[in-house]
């Protein structure tokens, strides 16, 4: 249950408005990495995770809770960046004043000259408000989220997050000089590195989390590097030790022809056969393992979210 | 700010899985009537509601509040629903039992197969747990709010939503009968009814409130009810008093030669330019009035949200 | 059947080219608040209404129709607005010349200058002309209407869409100074308002029409007002009576220990018992008597949309 | 302006409901290929021929009128085809009754299973009714429409769109043996042959109409078929004659080398001098002749798009 | 499998940076008509054309891989313009020296002021780099690709599709003065028509491919032309031969009589029943013939893609 | 420039068609985990990469190239899945023997009545073969790729992307017990764990790459952890070391209490003032070196992107 009190998490504040800056903060509004995206995706993520791992939906459900004030923080300094935009709207009968603005001279004072150059659904659509839409107007959506109901996965899901949101910000910050919005964004800025941390341990707490999922990589084709992209340059990420698996990148510099050569793959000159029975193997006890972590946190018979004591029906 | 607590807001229960209706129940975690649209939708609206009426952004945020939480009791019920299906999906090296399950004669009890008839990304994607798409998996998208930054069109988006979320869960009903997921959807259902009271309330006491805006309709085409699919019944859609408005509908038999003959409703039989005179009177008052309303509670210099004690930067 | 006239209902007319407002307009084209949203919200509830309502069947039918012709006015405006730019797109061998002006002094005298700032697309895809997209390029997107099979819930969602289509152009109103194109946005926001009385006055024939749908709220859930965004405002929202409902708003002030204490609310101080009970007796009339209405309009054996006379096969 | 008589442009008749059936129809109802993306494709082209081609807009308008006749007649025929949806969920009391149906033996005979199995939200969020969605419930969009301002690039645009419109109404007669329906989608098919044949002949009428557009081929890079699918098989589409273009196809066997030796094609062995000049020179006649058969279309000062007489303002 | 080398197709070169034509060209590179939709166009039509038609599935792969060729050239060409944003970018904590220019008279000369006001998304998401969405934002979208499974009607597609993006590199070319990209656009523009060209050609060797599918149109409806759009003007598409049917067509003067008149179409004067059983006789034919040329090509047992020698599992 | 050759990088066969499997299958063709989504994101991020960092640029493109070939790998197989499909669509005219299959008996043995299940676009829209959408049919979208112009960033976004491409066809493998699949999709997972340590290798090689972009955390709000879910449980992500930064976590037990008393985190006890100036300065030279970076390496003048000879325009 989702409590909220006035106060903002950070005291946010505007030096003047400014609805060009408006437009491009709502990145972090309606954006694909904006903190809609961050609070969605780890509230989602916590549904998932309370069963097996009760103290990560607790961690998952703090930083989620956060990301929403942060929204919040977001849509208050969008709101204020856009002042005077709803009062002109609502002097909805006099156009004529409107428009000298609009050919003449005064055009780059207008506070609704420059929403209107920025966006132009502040004074058509949204009245002068936030919306849940990036710079470029499209609607926040969904898909934007990654929730898969692995923590290895999901947990490196954040990482990945948490670096494009802190970059938004880094970007951001280039583009206003209010020394009280440069607050704001600094603040915000520095709570995905936080979190980035706080993924991070809760990722190495979880043994062995590599590769993500359940099951092993397949001997036979873990090892190989591609020189698809013809005369590759060498490096660490196609030669030397694949660091952690005991295994060294085997670089195909000709890849048809090995291709070709190896019936698509499927006629090895090295089969790793030993390998092979070895990974199987633990697949299947790291199967076993992982699935009953999670069956034996189910409770049979009728479920229950809260640990509220129990009433009849 | 938001907080969370633990517990939820309804003590949401399930007596056994049932994938195919999780499936349903999408539609009110990520649909377009569900508890997201709203949540969203009363919270971006708030932020525009503040200044002018700093005890309708309470009101907003209560609800947008509640909303959060109602979303949060679908997602545990979907979660509940799932039971079974991320436990079978760890076991990941066991795709020999499953097929058996899927070919054979235990399919109609098998969890997993339930899952992915009613939905396939329940085991292939969101690993048996919620997410915000609906139920025929389109994710929730932002162009399903409605925030237009004018209280007297806002509130009226308001009750058209809580009426369609209202029967969402009326048909939702239909389709269990377990009677814990019953009590939690008519608690859920009963709830947008109590909003539709709030927000008809609020409206109340703006005033005028209509039409919606600051301008009045133009009296020259405001009373026509035209003919436009041969042969209309007639009506008090299309005949006798517009209520409220101390005008009658006129209604208009042949359209096209109406149009035809008035020079496409420029040159008509009368024009009214006494109430014409008269409108845009009340539309000069009613700008500056409404206008000011928002101008006047906008502070000078640097706006604040909150109300914390002044600090220098 | 539809027929078309080569006359439009307005006799929409435009003083000079204006790109720029023509990308506004765009908003009332193609946008989640325009006339093709509108025509194609009624179009699409009125197959649903006609079996037990042919009387609606018929005034959704008209205003469907209406608003396509109001679409066809607000495309015809645009194609107007944006008079100049076809022509110098043809001239495609001559790039040396619109490089001059984009550079140069006559910038702002250049229609293709202002078409492609306003909107990259009007030179670079539409060829000059409208699109079915809003002023940020969204594309238009049925998930904009809402049409839910029962009449109290559509004609609500009629009622909201109406406020906000007249809302937009009461803004629109406010960037442009072409008094013909005052015109038709005075005629075509009129209109929204004219159908606004029309569908308050169609809901209020369906009697019961509240709560929306068919079964009553539960008793013991309606009447609370939750507290939840700290220290909330008092007003006839959260208090006093519930206009038309015999109850009054309790106010929860401290949701979390209220929540908490009743076990989440499944162990109510008051369950309101009889209250219940007849809510529950009331349910079942209405869905038998609302089942009833429509099943009986609905024919055995062949079903045939039209009244034409019968034909073998 | 539209106009709408109650008869449906054909007969539509159903012999009885199906609701899968009406779930593959809505691809013509709010399908990529359907109905209303013909209209709608038509009927937005049209606004962009009416200055040059008064006599292509008839036809556009014409036909996108037809077209929004056969979405109406798709409509009425998926509506038919739920016949007794709606009036059981307006039983909505009677949840115990439903699933009895949904867990035993009537299953396959309730109308409400084979609506809920076949598309979720018929019941729960149609009411019973057609959506401008498709199959799987993705929302009609405006990115399916192609209008861009050219008619030798729109007629082109819908001699497609029309081809693969008779191919989903082909397959769609497949999956239905009512013989009203096949009597009313053998009639929707054939239109979309005669719309092909009118198109065809339209394009026919504007000479020359290729290349699309004004611009001529660049002769230095028009003959070359490059063999990129390593030993791709040789045709009339990479060897022989360009029909109508007086050119030869120029097939290029080793494609990488000749790009390495051409210096990324920017040294070619032949430069083809003349014949760029000659192309130039077209260019520039084309230009021209095009842009003035546009401009001088277009009426100097005030636009009026019906032809009404003057009426002061 | 595909295969990348180090050199561009064409050698794209680029003056000077310029972020507002890069904004453009993404038209191109992430657009519903650029070189992404044609790759992904071909590439997805090419699996299904393999089996009856191998030489198709050829000439599709080569078109494809060339227009993934052309996207690279597109993007390679957007990442020139934007020469100058990534790097400012990196410049993170000077956002003073940034706002000097944003607000000051070097703004126009900035390089950071051009993407953002060109696209806000160039400096604060994509880090001044293309991105696969088109210039007002909107990401790539699979619903831009037609591929129907039929080549008579794939090959329709993707002649218009060809027309459509010759015609966009047409209109980009007036936005840009500069050499190197006008010789660049020449040569992607002219390979659409080659394209165009190629497609025709494999078309023509495919008889017969009209109607376009397997059966044919249905003789009753047509020859019809309705006069829809009153007052139509007459012309080759709607009087005179039918190009290729050996048929006429027939003027419908009165369609809305005419409808009523025939019982909607199921009574008509001249129900043409020889011509329907021939008709019907060559439907049977062309299925069994069609039919069987894909049967016939498609291997028992395990089916293999490509060509390698049998292994043992 | 790429190329292409018939063979497939692995020999992918099919033991029997199987529509079910092949719509799941589409996560990996359309899906926003799948193959294209991969290809995209890598070859969209190498035009960023390739100045200053032509190594990762190299490794990009052979990634991204492997991924397209992946794609064709899981289109190829998808094709084969719906080996019938294609075939008994063109039997266009045979509608009676398909109903009598899907009535009958004959049902489950159907490859059309099993097509159409899984898909209902299979057989009407596609043709019998694969599509850019995912399992519930929604549209492949750019929005699914991120590219944001940092390696710090963008190969974090990759590790993510790998680990979800990962668990999903290790979900995939559970759905199907056909032994040549499970070889080709063991193939294809596996080389999601290659290209995630390829990855995490070139991430190695930036030094220093945290915290992602350029600027440092902010010192005053990194440390602490929020207890916003009431109650939180405590482990390594909310106490004890941040690894590798040198500080602690500082636990905010009552966050409420903590932002109201600091002024909304204005006012903090210790404003950890040196730090923050430390922090300040090293902004300052990482701005400046990464900055430098970027923009030596970019060419004065002309930009060329391969490296052919100088050329003449």
């Amino acid at each position: 249950m989702f409590h909220h009190v006035k106060e903002l998490q950070f005291n946010a504040r505007v030096s003047k408005p400014d609805p060009r800056f408006a437009n491009l903060l709502l990145e972090q509004f309606g954006g694909e990495n904006g903190e809609l995206a961050a609070a969605m995706q780890y509230f989602t993520q916590a549904f998932g995770a309370k069963m097996p791992h009760p103290d990560k939906y607790d961690m998952l459900m703090d930083i989620a809770t956060e990301e929403f004030s942060h929204l919040e923080i977001v849509g208050a300094t969008i709101q204020m960046l856009l002042k005077g935009v709803n009062g002109e709207l609502k002097d909805a009968a006099e156009q004529s004043e409107i428009m000298q603005v609009m050919n003449g001279t005064e055009a780059k004072e207008s506070i609704i000259h420059a929403a209107l150059t920025s966006n132009p659904q502040f004074p058509i659509i949204t009245g002068g408000g936030p919306t849940p839409r990036n710079s470029q107007g499209i609607p926040w959506c969904a898909s934007y989220i990654s929730s898969n109901g692995d923590l290895t996965v999901d947990l490196r899901s954040n990482l990945a997050s948490e670096s494009r949101a802190k970059l938004v910000y880094e970007h951001l910050m280039k583009f206003t000089d209010d020394p009280y919005i440069h607050q704001t964004l600094s603040f915000l800025m520095t709570r995905e590195v936080t979190h980035f941390k706080m993924f991070e341990a809760a990722l190495d707490t979880i043994q062995p989390n590599f590769p993500p999922g359940v099951l092993s990589a397949d001997p036979r084709f873990l090892q190989q590097a591609y020189n698809l992209s013809a005369g590759s340059v060498r490096g660490p990420w196609n030669e030397g030790e694949m660091k952690g698996m005991g295994k060294e990148f085997e670089y195909v510099k000709d890849p048809i022809a090995y291709v070709q050569d190896t019936g698509g793959l499927t006629n090895l000159p090295d089969p790793k056969k030993a390998e092979l029975a070895k990974s199987n193997k633990l697949d299947k006890e790291m199967s076993k393992l992982k699935s009953e972590e999670v069956k034996k946190t189910e409770p049979a018979g009728v479920a229950q979210w809260s640990n509220y004591a129990e009433v009849t029906l």
